[in-house]
Order: structure tokens, then sequence, then C-alpha cells
């Protein structure tokens, strides 16, 4: 066994906090990287030892692995979590640190560089007959075989960066005598973009939601999926609300695409925490899309219904243990959703709010999660994402895991900056979201910037008002009085003023 | 079925917030009562009214049934959760809570007569051979019968106050001639404590664990287990530290007791959830102590390893709702701690240590919960019970349990007042604790003022400081420098001060 006595964690915010949580736990020394601009982290003073890396911009810290090597040699770390985002993904690091005689807690590079290829992976899982989205597994340039293609496998189609990611260089077309135009532009965009032009061609899927599979694999040979996660509610191509179970999966759909998830991930003789996503049609047809090479930010949804502790696992695996557990052993446990607390207008397309947190306090008690790496008073950098927290709420049904999270959000108090706590609590009361029924549209076909503006105050309220004051003016001698209003459906859970006499 | 909308929480701090979170999620209107000393308590901000009741002394407030009756009927409350404590046990407020017309979310007042008394207890349970501590089950008052009882039952043997609790009233005598003096002791104190000099005399338990099983009943005759917890870790006869399962129950003794369990609540016709307490001694017997007819301190314990949430329980079954499930559907999943953190002083006799949260930062992550009533800057008013809060882990296993406490305990920063914290630090690491070989003496056994006073600063740390301070003048070019020492067992996850140059 490759013995992991201190470990390094090459990341920042919630995630390296969260990561150093679990490392600790297991007795581990840490060590903690900053750049200039996180000084006052809470990562930074979590760990054992921190040291900084470099100024503010990530191309000069966070992703320098030569400074974070040099770290490594100096204080004696023998592993490094890369958690997700920055240097994760980047098998060029993961071969750096082996060849530094330091233990990669991710995947091997070789499985990197397969999965970090759309086409690549796809050419990959094809002996496992994964189902795909009809289209062509390769790379092409020629207009009119694009078009051949794309009579094929039928309008609307997408075209899409082979290197591409974030919706970059992609282009939905519905039909022929728009196809080429958008596949010029395409190209250019890719080019552009990526520096590759390669663009393939695919059948578009309507009514799609995005589920994905959580995968986990040892060194020998053991691989096991952890259940499914639905990342379905996204702004931006990027997920905000995710949860697990899905509420529309069968046991069968989801045994069978946790077979499927379990094979691409033996295809690239995977190792370690991934994660396999699919687009699942409106008839539940499920397709590959790819696989994710690292944590996700999403992992702790699973965490909640199985128990398990993925960092955890993660470290295990990298030093050479076997899985504890077999497939048959796991199964699911209640529900949990996550909420992307990002500073972030909603009202103003989801734009950064960067600024202080005036006020921060979390949610607490019951079935709660908050995952950070802020406290009050302290700025979010304009330098990286701008995710404050992660707001998990886990119950027995799905109603209770809903229910929690309104809770839990209303507890929430963040001043100084705009948030997407308001936009989680509309997607929360949404009948679309409530009742399961909603696809990766969600935001295009239910929310736009008005949703959230304040109604004028209601006459209710005014009338309560009335009767409550009239209720102190006759009492006088009365023990007690009434109080507030009742709280308001966008209200906070703490009212800052409370009548009360005696 | 009798529909509760505007539920009151007579009661005060964690567990009236705690109690106020799951109104919030089942959609109830919610009031908080409050004394003089708890304006600017999180529970009355929280609530959706709140009402003064009384000064501070309880006797003047949360013990007022009257003026809470009279919230009720000025507010239009149609339930009352008593919470734990104050007067939750109180049979005479229950019934005149019915008899206003209203909903008290707990057991019939008959069955909190039958239970209230140990011996009436002991008497009701006769009929389904539940084992009870050999001994006299009536009170007794003559010398020389109380001395017959000794004889028969063995030597050492208890004296105990029927009306009594936390100790009071209570006497372990070795030998015959110390009987007689020892008895009328605890009759004396019995009378001047609780107005009533009865005692009865049952045999001591060596080496005796507190198991306790936690009961749910509903209106329909249903009643079932929610396994054990065990609360062997006590200060004074109360517990400060408590877990679920126990370490030492195997399945077919948790079966047993279960049964057991709800053979007492039947006993009683039980409602709601409570809880059967029995000793455990060394070789595995078991014996009926008491059941408390109210939800306990420690109940989140069994909320993390059976995914329910006992407050919504309870208030489904006062509304008249049946269990949504059978005694087989129920199992344990992983396992979980609570350490209460008082305010008191464990090198001082665990006295009370009233003052200012100076500081006040609670631990989060996964497998973490606190269950509180306070904010920084409130002071711990020295009216009431000196409990800040509840901190509560889980995990998939006992071992991971103890770690989270352990990594928890290091995150949660108090400052101005002394807590248990650093006695459940020790007590978590000891290995009469890990291993799981311990009974309700372990304070006696394994704990002194002096245990948790702070070893003189070792030579290792100061030769560290000297390395780094050379690594920091020779390193002058290198991107990287380190920083502090590891971290010290007994300190704070979070380092205040760290070094750091590019």
């Amino acid at each position: 066994m490759k013995k992991i006595t201190k470990l390094l964690v090459a990341n920042r915010g919630e995630i390296a906090l969260r990561v150093l949580r679990s490392a600790k736990e297991m007795g581990l020394q840490t060590v903690a990287i900053y750049s200039e601009a996180d000084r006052n982290a809470l990562h930074v003073r979590y760990a054992d030892e921190a040291v900084c890396v470099g100024p503010p911009a990530s191309k000069d810290s966070y992703l320098r692995g030569d400074k974070i090597l040099d770290v490594c040699r100096q204080l004696g770390v023998d592993a490094i979590h890369p958690g997700y985002g920055f240097l994760s993904e980047n098998a060029e690091f993961a071969r750096q640190v082996q060849e530094a005689g330091l233990i990669f807690v991710g995947p091997s590079p070789e499985a990197m560089d397969v999965m970090g290829d759309k086409l690549s992976a796809k050419q990959a899982v094809k002996a496992y007959n994964i189902p795909l989205v009809p289209g062509l597994d390769q790379a092409i340039t020629d207009v009119q075989a694009a078009k051949q293609i794309a009579q094929q496998v039928g309008f609307p189609v997408l075209i899409k960066a082979s290197a591409g990611g974030g919706g970059k260089g992609m282009r939905l077309v519905h039909h022929m005598d728009e196809f080429e135009e958008q596949m010029q532009l395409a190209v250019s965009e890719a080019t552009s973009a990526f520096g590759d032009g390669a663009v393939f061609i695919e059948k578009f899927v309507t009514g799609p939601r995005h589920i994905e599979i959580q995968v986990l694999g040892d060194e020998h040979g053991n691989i096991v999926h952890l259940f499914e996660r639905e990342c379905s509610i996204q702004r931006r191509h990027q997920k905000v609300i995710e949860e697990a179970p899905s509420s529309v999966l069968t046991p069968e759909l989801r045994a069978e695409m946790g077979r499927c998830a379990v094979d691409v991930a033996r295809a690239c003789n995977y190792t370690g925490a991934g994660t396999v996503e699919f687009l699942l049609d409106d008839q539940r047809n499920f397709y590959f899309l790819e696989m994710n090479t690292r944590l996700q930010v999403e992992h702790p949804v699973t965490e909640q219904i199985t128990g398990l502790d993925l960092v955890k696992e993660q470290i295990k695996v990298a030093q050479g243990l076997p899985l504890a557990f077999r497939q048959e052993e796991l199964a699911i446990q209640g529900h949990a959703l996550e909420l992307r607390v990002y500073a972030e207008d909603p009202q103003n397309n989801f734009l950064p709010d960067i600024g202080t947190l005036t006020t921060y306090v979390r949610p607490q008690g019951p079935g709660v999660r908050v995952d950070d790496g802020f406290e009050q008073g302290m700025d979010i950098p304009i330098y990286y994402d701008p995710m404050i927290a992660k707001l998990v709420t886990f119950g027995a049904t799905r109603q209770e895991a809903i229910e929690r999270m309104l809770r839990a959000i209303d507890e929430y108090q963040i001043t100084g900056i705009e948030t997407t706590l308001g936009f989680g609590r509309y997607v929360l009361q949404h009948p679309a979201f409530v009742s399961g029924n909603f696809d990766t549209n969600f935001i295009r076909d239910h929310f736009t910037a008005e949703t959230l503006k304040p109604a004028v105050p209601d006459a209710t309220t005014a009338k309560l008002a009335a009767v409550l004051t009239a209720m102190l003016m006759t009492e006088k001698k009365a023990p007690v009085a009434a109080s507030d209003a009742p709280a308001a459906s966008n209200g906070s859970a703490w009212k800052r003023n409370r009548l009360g006499v005696r």
C-alpha cells in the first residue's frame, strides 16, 4: 500500500476546505496553497500549513503546477488532491505528479487522456455498446459530408466543437438551408476558442434531462456506481440545482444506466471517483455524453443518499486500497438536493455580483449541510468562480428535502451582494420542479428577469397590521400581545423587530 | 383528522428553534413564547409571532401554563409543543390544554400520570413481564422491612426516592450495618426535595450502562421502536455524550430490548414520541428504569440513524395520523454521536460558566449538525440550563462518527466562556470510549479536574520553529515557504496567523 501521510490540496474555496475536512478526519497532515487574493481564505487557515503560490490570476497561481510541485518537495508532501477545475483534469500535470514520485488523487493520466477528448471517449466506449446520440463520431471539416450526416440523423442537429465545453463552438440547426452558414460559424468559433476547428454533428435531443452517474473504481479492477444525480436546472449550460435520486428514473432504468456508466469507466480502466454524464430524452432514451475524470461540484448529494464520503474514498483508492463494498451492498437512502449559492444577480442575466459579504449567517439544524469557503466580512474575489456556497438538504423523501431547502433558504442571511438564493426559492416552489416534470430548458421556459421582482404589498398585510395595532391598544392589562405579521413568502426566517408586551 | 395550522412552542433555546424548524417545513404558522431574559433569543426571531410571558425565572414565565393558554386563545393557536423540561411532563398542564380545546403534542395525561411515578410505572408494566432491577416495587418507610428486602436482593443496594430524579434522595449502601443511617438520610432528603419521603429499595447494578429505546406510537394502536441510544457518559447523573447505536448491543439484544420498550409503551397506551430507559449490567442483563414521556434532548442521534424527523412524527401523530411505517421497515443506517456543549468548566467540577459568547462560530461540512439557540455576542442567561448547543456528527461507521466529532470540535470556535468541548475531545480519544468498554462511571474512573490541563510546549515544536525560520532566511528566491507548525492536538482547526512568502 502507498501510504499517504501529508496531502496538498491544489485548489481554493469550498472544495479546498471540504477536502481538508476529510483529510483531517483521516488523520492526514494537510497543506493548502493560495494566491495573493486568498491570503485570508478559510482553507488557508484550516490547513496545517499553507503556502502562497503566486498572484491572483489562476494562471499565475492555482494553475502553476511547477510551483505546486516545488511546495510538495519542500514540505515533504506525498499526495496531491486537485479538487475540481484548475489542474484537476490536466493529464500532463497528473503525469508530472507521478514522475515526481507523488500520488495524484485521481485517475491515471491515460484515463484522463481518453476521456478528455469527446471523440476519443466515444471511440473508447464503442466496444461496450453504450448508447450515443445519433451522429458522426469523428471530427469533420467537409461541409458536404457534414450535410449528409445531418440528413441521416434528422433535424434538428447540433454542431459541436470537438475540444469544446460550456456551449462554445456549439450551434443548433433546425433546417438544411441554414446548415452551411451555422457550420462555418461553429468552426470559426471553435478555432478561436480552442485553437482547434474540428466539429462533430449529432442529433439534437428534445426535452433533454441531464442525468449523471457517479462511479468509483479501485486499482484491483472493481468498479461500482453510486446511482444518479439529476442536474437539469441550469443557467448558461451550467448547473445551479442538483438532486439525487432523479424523480424520473425507474429502478430498471437506474440499473441500466448504472451498468453503462460502469462500462464507460471500465473502457478506460478508471480508478477513483468519476462521473459519467448522460442525456435523457423525453422518451426516456439515454445517451452517453462524456465522462468527468474528477470529483464533481455536486458530489454531496450522492454522499447524502449513500452515506459515503467520496473524498475519503478517493484517498483510500489512491493508496491502493480495494473498495470496501460491492454494488449489491449499495442502496439509496432518502433524497438530497443541492443549490449552488452564487454571487450572481438572477434578475440581471445571472451576471456575477462581486463584493463583500456584509452579513453572512448559514442555516442550521436537521437535514442541512453547507459547504463553503467564506465567512462574514470577507470579499468574493473577482478572479475566480463566483460560487459562495453549496446549500445541501436531505430528507426521507423528495418533498421533505424540498421543504428543508425552502426552510434553509429562508434562514440563510446574506447581504452585500446578490445571490441565487431567491432564484432557488422560486424554482423549488415551481409546479414544474415540484412535479418533476422539467428539463434543461427550465429557465428558458419558466424564468425571466422579471420573475423575482417583489410584488406590491397586498391588502391582507396592511389589514393584519391594523388589527394588531388595535389589539395592542386595547389589551393594556393582558399579559400578552401579538407581534409581527406572518412571514412573507420571500422573506427571511429571522425577524429583526419584534413586539411583545407583558 | 385534527388539523394543526398554528403551533405554539412552549419552550426556549435550542429545542424551541429545533421544533420551529420542523413546523416551518410542515407549513405551519408558528408562535414562540419568551421570558424577559430571552427577548433577543433566536427562537423569538424565528417564529412568525412571539409573545413575552413573564420575568426571567421559569416559574414566572415558561412554567406559567395559564399565561401560555391565554396566548393560545388570543392568537388562535390550535396546538402546543412543550419541548423537553418545563411543562413537557406536567400531566395537569396537558389536561388543561385538552380542556381548552387545543392539541397537546405529546402523550395523553393518563399515560403521563402512569409513567410520571416510578412505582406506578413499575406496576403498570408488570403484566408485560418486563425485567426490573431486583427490589421492592412499593414505597416503603419501615426500616426493618426495608432491611429484609435489602438482604433478599443482596448488597450493594440503592435506596431511591419514589418521586426523585437527578440523584436527589438516592443512597448507595454496601453493608447492612450502614443501612439504617443511610435510609433515614434518603427519606429526609426526599422529603425536603420533593415533599414526599417514600423510598424504594433495589439492587445496585455494577458496571451499568444507560441504554434507552426511542418509541413512537399513534392513536390507532401502532407502536414501533426506533432502536437504542447509549447515554452512559454522564456527569452528575446527567448525560453529556450520547450515541446510536450502542457499541455493546447485539442484534438479538436490540430486538429484545426493543420489544420490551414497545410493551412498556403499550402498558400505558402511549402515543407520540417517548423513551424507555434501561440499565444494562456488565453481564448484558437489562432492567427497565423509567419512561420519559416527551422528546429527549438526545433525539437527534436517532434521527440521524433512521432518517426520520421525530418532531414531525410527533406532530403527525398529534393530528391523529397513523404511523407511515411498520417495525420491519425500519433499519439502522450508519452511526451518530451527540456532544452536549455546556457553558460549564470541566476543570472545575463542571460548574456553570455563564457569560457572553464573545466568539461563536459553528463547525460545518459533511456529517455535522448543530442544534443551538445562540449566536455570537449573545449572553448565556443564568436562569436556565447552561446548554449552548448539541453537536451531532454521523458517519458510515462509529469510527467515522468519532473522527468527525473530533474534527468538528476543533472547528468549533467559542470564546468568552468555558465549555465541555475540550472534555468531549478527551472522552472521544480515550481508549475506553474508543473500544466501547465503558459504563456510567466513566468520569469517576477516567477524569479529574487535572486531566485537561495543557502540557508544557514540547521540544519538537520549538525545533520545528527553528527549522522553519532557517528555511525562510535561506530560501529568499524560492517561490514558496512553509508556515505554521502542525496543529497541536488540543488546538483549534483555524490558524489565525499564517506565514507565506512568494
